[in-house]
């Protein structure tokens, strides 16, 4: 049968920077790479890459969290050429974080191929800095698309959102707030410099073992 | 700075097929790679994989719904050598589907960084076929790590579920059923197989215009 002579082999990345005229999934529901009014947009333009495998201490001024003034102040916990992530400032447990392109993508769908390969491979470097920084085993992986979706920042992020185990009535709650609804506490900023930076180190360390060959399946 | 000049080309994904010895992020919560008793470890054994930019016509024996029996049927819209995607059993909306790694990883900390580059450009292009596929273009990405996460199979798996516009009784019950409590409507048969069909299509459509480079940002 034609199918199993079918090329297993995976499509390769490209080994340079993003081609801006890559190909789209989806006419763009803008055709604009920033936009001024974007709070993830204002966060990628003050923040400059640094090389997630060896990050800057966190008394460099790349990672002041005030740089994003008079905005909220943005607890980053990734910094490549192409992503960005911090954590949320209104999270839904300690440890919640937020991934996102840096260019302006208001959907999954309008992200570049190789984009979404990047966000793919960074979903798991997080999550497991997120269990390792937390000590929390379980977690939520989201990502809204569109208001009908509960989408409230139109730039496209991912979140991940440990999952202690709770009380019955505070899990009730947990799911009700999943989606946009209900209370959420905003962050703690004495308590977010110590857990982004545990987050940050968490990140190097899963790169330096994948890099090793740490452990084999 | 430093920072500045670190390397921003992507790294190389393998251009062969996966070496089973990878490194991982995590110690494994399982050593093997095909689990008996997971029902998608038994469709991904069942199902070949086919080029999804020219799918098989509905009615090739190689995409029978009927061949996970005695388990539920399963309507495919996706088979690579390294991913499978078929349509929720238990749909929250029409459209609701699953996509997985082939061999068992429980969590999203247990698959190789090969696949998960691989998992998240099929996000975007499952996304994109699943809006041509429904008409409905907001949606939902969950995915779910652990009992605590509200994880069922533990076969890890991204649910991509359309968000219709809904009253907002229905949509109340949408947000209670999104983890798992309360109760989803099981797939409808008959609609499910012309559904899937215009899934598969939808990603020929998504991977052809990506190749031809239809759409410039």
């Amino acid at each position: 049968m034609a199918t199993r002579t079918y090329d297993s082999s995976l499509p390769p990345l490209p080994s340079t920077d993003f081609d801006p005229g890559l190909p789209r999934a989806h006419p763009p529901s803008t055709s604009q790479t920033s936009d001024p009014d974007c709070p993830f947009c204002h966060i990628s333009s003050v923040f400059p890459p640094y090389n997630p495998a060896s990050p800057p201490p966190s008394t460099s001024p790349l990672l002041n969290p005030a740089l994003t003034a008079p905005q909220p102040s943005t607890f980053l916990v990734l910094s490549t050429p192409h992503l960005v992530a911090f954590l949320d400032i209104m999270p839904l447990s300690l440890g919640h974080i937020l991934l996102c392109p840096r260019p302006h993508r208001p959907k999954l769908t309008d992200v570049t191929p190789a984009e979404s390969a990047e966000l793919g491979r960074y979903l798991r470097v997080l999550s497991a800095a997120v269990v390792k920084a937390t000590g929390v085993g379980d977690w939520n992986v989201v990502q809204n698309n569109g208001a009908a979706a509960a989408q409230v920042v139109p730039h496209m992020h991912f979140h991940v959102i440990p999952r202690p185990e709770l009380r019955d009535q505070r899990s009730e709650r947990f799911t009700a707030t999943m989606f946009g609804r209900g209370q959420r506490d905003e962050l703690d900023e004495g308590e977010a410099e110590g857990l982004a930076e545990r987050v940050r180190r968490a990140v190097a360390e899963v790169l330096r073992a994948d890099e090793e060959g740490g452990w084999k399946l």
